[in-house]
């Protein structure tokens, strides 16, 4: 409930009009919580989804072998 | 590996213009990974990204409680 928090109060209190959510690996599914309660349940009729980037980043684990993880942003917008 | 097969095999011998990959909850982490290796890994130059909706269900747990869980929808199509 924190992140929501953290996202609401961008748009609230410091009156932002563009919130960008990003996430990697396991807590991508974290970050579409965060946006889907914070524009439906908090912001509804004030705030919607404009765009959802999907990428991959590589880097070498510990024993020097290139991992990928897969990474989100999703941009929450003033309507 | 599976899931990421399943996709490469419906635009290779099934020969589909387009593959939808869902998820729910925190299995939409696994659905961006299969999204992210089919078109970056296998069948990079052939397959893009086109659309990713995010939306919300809402369930009732066993103890009759509403439940919200996020969902994922990941469009992929031949370039």
């Amino acid at each position: 409930m924190n992140y929501v928090t953290g996202v609401v109060m961008q748009f609230t209190t410091k009156n932002a009009s563009e919130v960008i959510i990003k996430a990697r690996g396991k807590f991508i599914s974290r970050a579409v919580d965060v946006a889907e309660v914070a524009s439906k349940r908090f912001l509804d009729n004030a705030v919607n989804v404009k765009d959802i980037l999907i990428n991959s980043e590589e880097f070498q684990s510990q024993e020097g072998k290139p991992v990928r993880v897969s990474t989100i942003e999703i941009t929450l917008t003033k309507q």
